[in-house]
């Protein structure tokens, strides 16, 4: 019987516990894409109490309350800080099977020194005694960076945004580097002609461009690019239900774009070409800059009208959907294939039963070029736990090249999140290891350190070019 | 090596023996969702001989045998009850790694204290020892229900049934609460015309209500809605292909319906709206009386056309289908849900592809105005066994509460399906007891043993409302 | 520790090691569906090195050099045959946990006594000593395949193919039954009319019969059929991303040929009606001749245009698809067996999110005329890997009679690719031994023997009509 969340937890036999102790666990973290905001990190706030830092932003941890019958006062409402806390306190005992609960207690462990099991009874003196630290210059967001180890993170930003946090932190001289990374997800939104101006307008202003054509458009667009990699940005993101892959024409582009511009709403025919059109647009200037450029595929948004209403999108109403992925992933790929404009490309897929659909995806386009240059993204969302990881390194193990994975990212909105980097290594390690343990991978400690080293780090730091020593 | 079937059976450490012995097993039995056959417990029969009880409506059992090579004469057909079993008994051995083997022998040890294992051989002499005891008053269907310790069971019922089956059970102070449930699903099947007036003629018979328009159709289904409550219902249930969740206007409705009954069949478009009005309709009366409704979605049902003119639905010629479920579902619960009109419901699922879509789908809907409002039903007909079970729990675990879950049913046909639920509780107990063993849980073993007794029954008990003491 | 792929790789305890040292090895193997060309066994070719029979026609070994960033010249270039094995052996470490690294390692030692481990140092000696073995006569192909204990083998035959090469083999005498089968994937495409009159003209010539009309082809086809028949083939096969079973009638197909035949492209309808209509009457085909006949179904094919110009088709660009499989497959073995006009049918599935899908719709059709008539074959191409056959067995398994299976194929281009029969009988010996340890199944060896040994042999044999003693 091992004991909860040991030194070895989740390392299942003593090839595993070498591997991760001797080689996973010292490698730094780079974390590649998340939704840290930008802000606290310019202005290295330090959160006043635990659920400041764990349960204002976190839809997680507010669905497993309301799941558990928790009041939505407790949850984004009026309750005070505390009170919030103990219902989080008394959901965490149900939430046994979640990776919840697992988080929930590494991240008491590695920031807090707490090994304690959280529980009503719990509440009290755990809030007491990790809120005491958080207020001290030790736990600034900053520090907790530097705790985690972090050599480099990309936030996901908007092309209109200024990047005025993140050049105060490079102003700083900051010793990790914080990256923005572009994320067009509304210049491309024309569900609605009203909202996609108001938009247009936003970007007018930010690239000082006047815009009356599409061309116009995408020159300003281009200008934000552009501006995004002057101020360091690398990598671009895009969350999408699916690919859009509709046949087009310039002409027809330069329509849609005139009758949005006019106020009117725009069919649903052209509203995918219009969307397949500024994908293809956006993906030749990834390339242009030898940037990475990501898609996030799969999620079902926004379900729940009502609370869409109160609360607004991200609160926790989402869910995994069953959308057609295969053709149209494909054929996008394959057009900008065929021009030799195929940027380094990352897929992550919500839904499990795509997985080997999109490990057997990214070989289509890997032509020797670069070693892992379209690559299947660590298990995202929903799927960032043990059983979502070992689907998603078990589909590229057998249909690709593990060994060239970029690895694990936190795509988090929380500071507290860096142990889940811990988290994939331990089941990283854990896989290997049982493998070389059963004869199924020679007992070459030093390759596969090695090779697990690249996953948890080098291949990442090669592959988005980061330089990191 | 452990014995075949013993009583540690699935259960490989220490732990989760403690779990099952010391918690689980001692749990009544709730069976929220079945087919069992009211009349035979109102007239508590005894089956005359084990081909009875096992093989004459056992389409699982049949589905073996055929694919074994065996006739059609002996499943359905006119054979002798022992020419029958004795081919049953030569499949048997044949079934290794089906649940079937394992049901079997569960079955034969639990009811009939046999632990040899049935095959050619040995059918006689297992015939005529369990024969022997179904005839017997302690093997009447009452006393097989006691015996599987079974406090309380749903039956599925059409809205048209008279009931008086449940009437004469209740008359008779049964101790165990045999309840109807509503299914309407003919109600709602307007594919041919002809069929649904015939249909409609019975609902006007069993409301005593005419129907000349949709307004009277709904009045005279939401009578046997009432009277359905009156027997002690609080449950419905709805077998589809995927949810119908078109837009429609009440007046398109009205026009539908008046077409139907003027005897023309109608469109596809007009088939669907019409579906996706009345799971509506149903819907808000579910729950205007707090009821649980569940659905049951993704059969593909009825393929063998040759075999469904001999034989009728239901004889084994439905497999799994791969219908798209996401988005007419967030629309469906959606629509329910933003007028505050979403009452408990149970999500079936019979394509484990769709596992982490439904185990995300109902968390859009926990509101957390009631815990677990919105559940995602356990491993269902092909699903029904352990891999299906482990599925759906790791699923349900890894992207909601497992903890919350209102667990096992058996959805049966047969009065011998009970040890369905032990092997549920022994799966559940394993799952446990190996992450305790591995680290993964806390070793708070009256924790978790609280847990599974939720799981296992009071989850049930106050989700359903049955207030069984 | 266990050694790496030591005698006892796979099997990971006593039972296992049992089933497989003394019932699954001894057993011969029919390899009922491969690419391996005839030609090469007509005249009995020696390979001139390893680079040959190892990396002339891979695409799987291409696929893991490219994305491990080697240029395509090493690939499919001009480099020379060592400097290709060179970066393939180099390739070879970063190929871990993928089953090219068990693949690789099995066939140095089945076929050339070699158990070092494959890399960059020790490219050269293990080049040098297989490719001394590999021009020796000892390693001709008709060696290796006895070598291999191959009793029968299907290849995969154009119906326009003479069948010289299989008319020369059994004109030999070769005691190993070479046996063609019927694909005529090529017959049924008519996406391009120029490319189908071209086609049509080979059958003509082929068949010496004049085609006119839709009448004609069909004869003229049959004709092929006959002759295939007549050269042994017992098996038929096609290559499909999803079944066709649209609505037709006869006087729609007649014209739609006439079209075609006129040189003139068919609509997107009357491409689906024609190919559902053809896919009809090679079935009626191949159940009036006691066939098997094969559907390899899901692939996603030649997504890469760019490389598609290159190098053609089958050269490392495809992928997993996510096509509708349910209920045109339903409806098309329906149509078949509602006149009893449905031969037994293999099919194979490319997503295992299928996997229960297929598995259930076998069921659909198995009406106990025939033991196991209809059949979901072993992992394809993709999934013929651990997980994937696991995944397989085990839907299989739950959903069905695995003791009914008729087992691995290789499918296959290579002549060494016979050891994917060992590796695909340990992980069964393993299964059912990890099953009996655990009291899941009893422990009988015996019986479970035979099962296994009707799994890798017995069932194929019956099942085909082979009559291999």
């Amino acid at each position: 019987m091992k004991n909860f969340l040991d030194e070895n937890f989740l390392l299942q036999n003593k090839t595993a516990e070498k591997l991760y102790h001797e080689f996973a666990k010292q490698m730094p973290v780079i974390d590649y894409h998340n939704h840290l905001p930008p802000d606290q990190i310019a202005n290295d706030i330090n959160f006043k109490n635990l659920t400041q830092v764990w349960l204002y932003g976190d839809h997680y941890k507010w669905r497993a309350m309301r799941t558990n019958g928790i009041d939505e006062s407790y949850c984004t409402g009026d309750k005070s800080d505390f009170e919030k806390f103990e219902k989080w306190a008394a959901t965490v005992p149900y939430t046994l099977r979640n990776p919840l609960y697992h988080w929930t207690h590494l991240e008491l462990q590695r920031y807090y020194n707490i090994t304690k099991i959280l529980s009503a009874d719990t509440a009290k003196e755990i809030y007491d005694e990790a809120s005491a630290k958080l207020i001290t210059p030790e736990y600034s967001v900053r520090n907790l960076l530097r705790k985690a180890n972090v050599k480099v993170l990309c936030t996901t930003d908007d092309p209109i945004d200024s990047l005025e946090h993140h050049k105060k932190i490079a102003d700083d001289n900051f010793e990790i580097k914080i990256l923005p990374a572009f994320r067009p997800d509304k210049a491309m939104n024309c569900d609605d002609a009203a909202a996609f101006n108001a938009y247009v307008a936003k970007v007018e202003a930010a690239s000082n461009i006047s815009v009356s054509s599409y061309d116009d458009y995408l020159k300003a667009l281009k200008n934000r690019h552009d501006f995004f990699a002057s101020m360091g940005a690398s990598v671009s993101d895009h969350g999408l239900e699916q690919i859009y892959a509709e046949d087009y024409t310039d002409t027809e582009i330069k329509n849609i774009f005139a009758k949005l511009r006019s106020g009117t709403n725009v069919s649903y025919e052209e509203n995918l070409k219009f969307k397949s059109a500024m994908l293809v647009d956006f993906a030749k200037w990834d390339h242009e800059k030898g940037w990475v450029q990501q898609y996030h595929l799969g999620a079902l948004r926004n379900n729940n009208a009502r609370m869409m209403r109160l609360l607004g999108a991200d609160t926790g109403w989402d869910s995994i959907g069953d959308f057609s992925q295969g053709k149209a992933l494909a054929k996008f790929l394959g057009k900008l294939d065929t021009t030799d404009q195929l940027a380094k490309t990352i897929l992550y897929n919500l839904n499990p039963a795509d997985n080997e659909l999109m490990a057997t995806m990214i070989g289509n386009f890997n032509d020797g070029s670069v070693a892992g240059k379209i690559q299947f993204g660590s298990g995202w969302w929903f799927l960032d736990q043990k059983d979502g990881m070992v689907k998603q390194l078990n589909a590229l193990s057998n249909m690709g090249l593990v060994s060239k994975f970029v690895g694990m990212l936190t795509d988090s909105r929380s500071f507290m999140s860096y142990p889940r980097h811990e988290y994939f290594r331990r089941i990283l390690c854990n896989m290997f290891g049982e493998e070389i343990e059963n004869g199924e991978i020679p007992n070459n400690i030093e390759w596969v350190g090695k090779v697990i080293q690249d996953i948890c780090f080098n291949n990442a730091n090669q592959y988005f070019g980061f330089g990191v020593k």
